[in-house]
């Protein structure tokens, strides 16, 4: 999908500046996400703090980003494929900004796990989670960079491993809860962050759906995955 | 703020339209959640199971009033408030499906509860989370119908009890969990019903959030809450 196709090299310019705020918008809920991760899994309180305060800049982006898109749709009627990009970002930008939330959450709940000592025999299982969900993540900002339909598929399809994943850990959690009540606290602490993790999971997913809506102006959400694969012949794009 | 100001009679009609199928959206979505709260707090599987798979009828509905919101775009390049009409109609409905999910969610763990002996001594907190989580829901989506920008703030001023129940309800459970592990599965179900319970919550905010942008053209999102109260003398309309 090209954009930059217009008469107007102003025109042409506003979309691609939104496409790179969306992708910077990205990248920075990709490092929270990241920071969030790294203070779960090394229990590092001042990384954890770091990512609980520093919410505000993606926020804020998300509202800017909103501005420019009411701005281009008031003032160049975009049709076809550019009102699907402005509608696609509006969505996208939303996902984004609740995965920064999701982030703050990790990093508010690492914080306070980062001060007792910690749960034995979950780390694998809660790094493999985050490793999944950051490696959803990228490929999700990385389809949509390239608008790359095939890529954003394939992390739909992927993305019920993450459920798996959360069920065992959350069953290896309860065992360890009933083997002492007194780590029911810290426990928690941690289901709280998987669970943050598998929405960041979920958006993810959510992103890669809007990016086959960009470039396909099909509507795919809430639709049997099965009858998309079917239809898309395999040498598509 | 009027809709219905349009030379084309056929114009008017679609924006009409458009916010009559949001209402009728947020009224299926409130009676879901409604029907998950009953079922959760009666313990009422039949209609736990009911409500775990009613979630496609609202998913439906928010594919096809975006798919209206696209057209009246391309079509009728809507300016000033028809424009924020469309693009908080757009907003809304996303959170509008996501409380759909939660309510499914909530469907999903209440039969399971409903499968077991009930917890004690939890009755009460949990009725009046979900007491005031649906009374949240109802005003937003009041608002939204009446376009009421101060009853919206009163939601987004009141929404921060929500947090305080939840706390209540966590520290309850854990007790519980700690009294006996054998607790630990039923009350981990009952935890997840709560933060379902508190989505919804998160969801009902932003869409007072949507509707003070609709109305005054205002983004109020991430700002500091009493910058706006400031802002806004007691007899605004």
């Amino acid at each position: 999908m090209e954009i930059g196709h217009h008469i107007s090299q102003r025109y042409n310019q506003e979309l691609e500046e939104i496409r790179t705020h969306v992708l910077k918008m990205g990248a920075l809920v990709e490092s929270q996400a990241e920071n969030a991760v790294k203070a779960l899994l090394e229990r590092d309180g001042k990384l954890a703090k770091k990512v609980a305060s520093s919410d505000y800049m993606v926020n804020r982006m998300e509202v800017e980003i909103d501005e420019e898109c009411t701005q281009v749709l008031a003032r160049r009627q975009p049709a076809a494929s550019d009102l699907r990009l402005i509608i696609a970002v509006i969505k996208v930008i939303t996902d984004l900004e609740r995965i920064g939330d999701e982030a703050e959450k990790i990093g508010r709940y690492s914080r306070k796990l980062a001060k007792k000592p910690p749960i034995t025999g979950m780390h694998a299982t809660l790094s493999h989670l985050g490793e999944l969900v950051l490696g959803m993540l990228h490929q999700a900002l990385d389809a949509f960079a390239r608008m790359d339909t095939e890529q954003a598929l394939s992390v739909i399809t992927g993305s019920n491993n993450i459920n798996d994943e959360f069920d065992d850990l959350s069953r290896l959690l309860i065992t360890y809860m009933m083997e002492d009540p007194h780590n029911i606290k810290q426990a928690l602490r941690v289901i709280w962050c998987a669970r943050a993790l598998e929405r960041i999971g979920d958006h993810s997913r959510n992103i890669c759906e809007y990016v086959i809506f960009l470039v396909r102006g099909k509507d795919i959400r809430h639709t049997d995955l099965q009858e998309i694969l079917d239809e898309i012949p395999d040498d598509a794009d």
